[in-house]
């Protein structure tokens, strides 16, 4: 691990004024229904409107707009099957560049085409993502300019203007909580929250199964966890063996790390939809599912949730829903 | 009628100033669904990301900011069991005012639950509508500023704030599609967008069933209509007897009405989730449906569809993603 890899605050603020055409600065809006079933006051970051629907296309941004020596005839590359992907297809869009999305042919159609019709090149190989992997790097090594999601200080500095953006809403606000997967987010978030205001709480979230920065923690280094179907499809990867900053910065910067169970994962997509009219897929939802389900205590009395996306298809949402009307009408009834 | 009454141009910019520490200015995201389906380029305005979920809020924050001389032992009323009702609810306790809300003894108690979390007073009274704009009448006669949402031209140039926005994102749209009730949203939108661009073509939607707007504009003067049962229900209401300004803006300023079905307003709301994964209610969801099912030329190449509001319950919304999943995907597989 080296430190020297850390974005710095100042990296944050560069990239509000980079990504700002491109990514939306989002609003943050009461949740009536879970300050009802809290008694705290709860804010949403809706990075569900983001033109991607996913906070991604911070990151995606702040690394394809920093590099001014793009090869036009190679473009950018990734590889992802889900918001990452597609948030650096709309990005390249937006700044003219080619865009190659990389994944496996056991992709499904629907996500092949959603890309293509942002604009980008899918380049199906292999069975795995690890295939996928492996040909975005001999695009690279070709001269493509790789958008890594995780290992690149610009995609947390870009992740990271969401932080700015909420102390700039809610100077007061108690706790911040953040789903996290490889950490990026988290370690930008973080950053910028406790620089501009360092008595406020930082909380990540994971589901409990295969939580990579969980059990990273807990083993004191990157460690490979098994990848299990989840609701929260989004938190699913490791945090990659060669990370470079996102485990250090979320150890030494977050407060608590907590996990959230399918079910509870399920009823808090319910919640958004029931209560506060918004679509918000498993991943995003963990922050709704750890303040329903977790210690109080750990989130203080004004507190802002990320809603981090919302690309969640119609069959499970209308599925969480009908499982989950009656337990969400319990949680705000129970609170009266 | 009198001109007179009008709003003009500086009171929209005006309004945008007050408003803005109460309501948000809101996304403004590509729909990647309609624009396949279309050919266009569409986008749509997230009034669903206001803090109350519509754009009700903004012609309310100009209405109660703009006084300043609110009496503090009356507060603000109002008569409403939707939008208008919670978003005179949120400006007033953020602006530190009494509200008291009038809704008749036939109303839902999770609507009067839902208001008084908020903050309001909620007064029942007989069993109409009409009744509880009397009781409104009677506290606005003791010194409370009734908070008028069609007949006054604060509350237009609050909602006008929505085309400020727009053509600031977006100074190349062709067309801006909004839903009409009362006109006060059209009229004040259709103000800021020809102030500022010409050229572009503003659309108003309405639901075949009881179109208060569009039957005045028929007969060449404000005419009732009978209230029947919508999805669209927060269309619902006449334009008002007195109607001071609203039926004459729209007249002058909106280049064609158009009118959509209850079984294309379903398909909309079902598009809407399972496209562009967000939340729209019915009479939101009218410039989707009117985009789908109407005449394309009307439209041009670059839309923007006003989402008004997120006010739909969950069973009402899925029923209309299982009734209408086949329909959208049989809007999409044939644009191909």
């Amino acid at each position: 691990m080296n430190a020297a890899h850390w974005p710095a605050f100042e990296d944050v603020t560069d990239a509000a004024k980079r990504i700002e055409s491109v990514a939306n600065r989002t609003p943050l809006v009461p949740s009536f229904g879970l300050s009802r079933m809290t008694g705290a006051e709860v804010r949403l970051k809706l990075e569900t409107t983001q033109p991607t629907r996913a906070f991604k296309v911070r990151g995606a941004a702040n690394v394809i707009l920093g590099h001014e020596d793009i090869d036009p005839d190679q473009g950018v590359v990734a590889y992802s099957t889900g918001n990452h992907g597609r948030a650096v297809a709309y990005v390249a869009a937006r700044a003219g560049h080619m865009a190659t999305v990389c994944m496996s042919h056991n992709t499904t159609s629907d996500k092949q085409d959603s890309l293509r019709a942002m604009g980008a090149i899918v380049r199906l190989v292999g069975k795995s993502q690890d295939e996928a992997a492996e040909l975005a790097r001999s695009l690279q090594e070709s001269g493509a300019l790789l958008v890594d999601p995780i290992n690149d200080p610009l995609t947390t500095a870009g992740q990271g203007t969401i932080g700015l953006e909420i102390i700039d809403d809610w100077a007061e606000v108690d706790t911040v909580v953040v789903p996290v997967s490889g950490g990026a987010l988290m370690a930008g978030v973080a950053l910028a929250v406790k620089s501009e205001s360092p008595t406020t709480r930082l909380v990540g979230v994971s589901m409990d199964r295969g939580a990579a920065m969980y059990e990273s923690l807990r083993a004191g280094e990157p460690v490979v966890v098994d990848e299990v179907e989840s609701l929260a499809d989004s938190l699913q990867g490791g945090i990659t063996h060669d990370n470079h900053h996102s485990f250090e910065m979320v150890r030494e910067l977050v407060d608590d790390l907590v996990l959230v169970s399918e079910s509870e994962i399920a009823v808090a997509m319910a919640e958004a939809v029931i209560e506060e009219r918004l679509i918000v897929e498993g991943a995003g939802a963990t922050p709704i599912a750890a303040l329903l389900f977790r210690d109080r205590d750990v989130f203080g009395d004004r507190i802002a949730l990320v809603a981090t996306g919302a690309m969640v298809d119609d069959v499970t949402l209308t599925r969480a829903i009908e499982d989950n009307r009656s337990e969400v009408a319990r949680l705000l009834s129970s609170s009266r």
